[in-house]
């Protein structure tokens, strides 16, 4: 039972949204226009049932009486202020709600307590109160937030933000990145449904390839290392700390998040560099990399880069070289490989798929110049497809640049491939894939 | 004359574009498109006088005899090749052209001495060969490159890349992120001009505020240096290394380059981040910086970024706290000061005065939450307007996110705030406004 709760929290056939159209708009109270910009967000995306309940009954089409909601639905998103909400959740548990969202804060101690009688005791799960950013599923187009246009693009990241207003921010940063997202949730005050039930969810989630997590604070530290330890297991787990200062406790707790397998991340930015690599590529089995460029600058920062990140320039096999020079005469091919201006779809697809095929390479970095350049963002279909053709060995891609990264974004990341605008960015996700292959290597050891 | 050449370079009246449009398109060569590209783009944008020579006599509209060439043009664009180009050169030069721009490169080394005595030798200034991205100046809307659509906004940094193609790449992120730039110039082979003259012409040159340069190499290290030294004195001087590996004596070079006062930067980004606040903001006189927001986690954020990037929390006096707690009851006024979701465009203005005037602060990160909150873009125009009467202490602006950071900057970015999408950027950018202070203040020690 427990368990269908946090199902049903990401994954309802039927959604129930409570809010009070005709309170007063004041802070810290989810306001009536929030109420129905969440309303407007849900039937625009949702795939499931939705059913409205207004406890002022002015909203039309809405149920005006607790009495009249259907029985046995999954999920309800209640708005309403403690009081209110308190009033009513007794009844809305009666009617068999596997799980409820509480966007809104301001329960007191008391408060708190009743809300837990009135549901966690009676297996109903609870995400919040103060989960103000609620939870999102870019496969069943479920978004029980109030802010509109923050539906990313559907994608193998799954995010985790214990800050609500971070998590906004975050999400917004994904639509603007194209940054494909699963699943998200934002926590709040986590009077039942935590962390660790989260991980354990999304460790098991199909859609999900890889778990980011922001975290401000947490209460229960060797329980949560658990959760990532297991959780890392099945599939890679990013973590951003907010803490201001390091102290000796939190160096502590950093060393056993590192112990449990948790891929550090130093910024927002980096959480999602490091996600998308992680969900989409393979791990990689060790540090020799090999850079394809277009282009020597780039690939120069690519290079500098790598070795900065404790990665190692791969040297490649005699026979590579040769088949590479031979069929290429003038371009360089000691690695980084500048296959020079003239380089077309062509170059990369035979150059990617002789590179991937040698023993001597754990990974590659494929650097694409466009400006003053025969090549086309569409010519880089073929980074795809010569990935595919490998399986086990990760490819990132780097467009220096802004327009022109976005335009090879476009390509390849529904491809598959995560995209760079820097060579920097790219050496730390392939440093990430790395590290993920330690663990698991680590972990089958000890088995 | 020498220094006559090189303004001709970025401010001439009058230019010539030389090229020639029947000839086969092969790389290596500045084909016929490019060319009629770049008449297209100096069309567009040049507000001084453009004359046209076709070597091929083909294009309508221009000149087709170099005897019809009006004498004592500025600057001259020479698209090309060498046998072409040093056929005419010497013609040109007769007519009085101060400076010559070569984009094309493939010049032998018995080529580049006929090409030095027909020019340098005769009191011409020369950028290239190889100088395949040229020159820009947003001020009269010079551009002699062939790439469209690379011409960023006007602003007050000045960008030098060694390297072209990471030059066009460069110019494609400062257009796409809105960095406004006061000119641009990639250098190439450098028969003549090299990067101490566009130091000596940038450190005096009134639009440009910060000078941002991409390194590959450098030849002449003490030369360089102590141009570096001498524009450090005038305005911020920062560089990008695309070094691959560091070697002792690279760091010995990198060491000489920070006594320069040369602020480093460790990629693209960081580079135009850096150049972007050196160029807005006043240096920052200490190390104790205030944040102000309008939500806890991106405050969090910041003062864990101010504090590992070696700066300080700045501890505001009793008075700044006093009055702002009692204007704002429920504020949290220890820094980083957080005004809550409910801090519209009065709080802001009123905040950062007060903390502006505040001795124990040294520079100001302004922090932004949209989502979620009252605060609107528009409102953040106080921001400008509060810094403007300190005068003194910098301020920098985070907004955490990706739609909603391009609406604040499109705000702040014009009135003169630097704007950043993630409070460790912004960090970075104070600690640069910090280490610019330190170094002035030990050259006028020293004097």
């Amino acid at each position: 039972m427990a368990w269908e709760g946090i199902k049903a929290i990401f994954e309802p056939k039927s959604v129930l949204l409570v809010g009070a159209t005709g309170i007063k708009e004041r802070p810290g109270v989810i306001s009536p226009a929030l109420f129905t910009s969440m309303i407007s967000n849900m039937s625009s995306s949702f795939k499931g049932k939705i059913n409205v309940l207004d406890l002022s009954g002015r909203l039309s089409g809405a149920i005006k009486n607790l009495k009249d909601v259907p029985k046995k639905q999954d999920l309800a998103v209640l708005t309403a202020p403690p009081e209110l909400a308190l009033k009513g959740i007794g009844k809305l548990v009666d009617r068999g709600i596997k799980a409820i969202i509480l966007p809104a804060g301001g329960y007191n101690d008391l408060q708190l307590e009743q809300l837990f009688r009135a549901t966690v005791k009676r297996g109903v799960r609870v995400l919040g109160p103060n989960a103000s950013m609620g939870v999102l599923n870019t496969e069943n187009g479920l978004c029980t937030a109030f802010e509109r246009g923050l539906m990313p693009v559907r994608g193998k990241v799954a995010l985790i933000s214990q800050d609500a207003d971070l998590g906004a921010a975050m999400l917004d940063w994904a639509c603007f990145h194209g940054i494909g997202l699963s699943k998200f949730a934002s926590l709040g005050d986590k009077v039942d449904v935590d962390e660790v039930d989260l991980l354990n969810y999304l460790a098991q989630d199909d859609d999900t390839g890889a778990i980011c997590i922001y975290m401000g604070w947490i209460d229960e530290g060797r329980k949560f290392t658990d959760a990532i330890r297991e959780a890392s297991k099945r599939k890679p787990v990013s973590i951003l700390r907010g803490i201001s200062k390091g102290t000796g406790r939190d160096e502590i707790f950093d060393s056993a998040l590192k112990q449990a397998g948790a891929i550090r991340a130093r910024n927002i930015e980096d959480l999602f560099n490091v996600g998308i690599a992680l969900a989409l590529q393979p791990p990689m089995r060790g540090d020799r990399v090999a850079i394809i460029s277009n282009s020597k600058g780039p690939a120069m920062l690519a290079a500098g880069a790598i070795e900065r990140k404790g990665l190692k320039l791969a040297v490649l096999s005699e026979d590579v070289n040769k088949t590479l020079k031979s069929r290429y005469p003038g371009i360089d091919v000691n690695n980084p490989i500048n296959m020079m201006s003239a380089a077309g779809a062509e170059h990369y697809e035979f150059t990617l798929e002789k590179v991937l095929a040698d023993p001597n390479v754990d990974g590659v970095m494929v650097i694409n110049m466009l400006r003053s350049r025969i090549l086309k963002p569409e010519d880089l279909e073929v980074v795809a497809k010569a990935t595919k053709k490998s399986k086990e060995k990760p490819v990132v891609d780097v467009t220096v640049g802004g327009e022109d990264h976005v335009l090879v974004r476009g390509v390849l990341r529904e491809r598959g491939i995560p995209t760079y605008d820097l060579p920097e960015k790219a050496a730390q996700a392939m440093k990430a894939l790395y590290q993920y292959w330690q663990f698991r290597e680590k972990v089958s050891e000890k088995r």
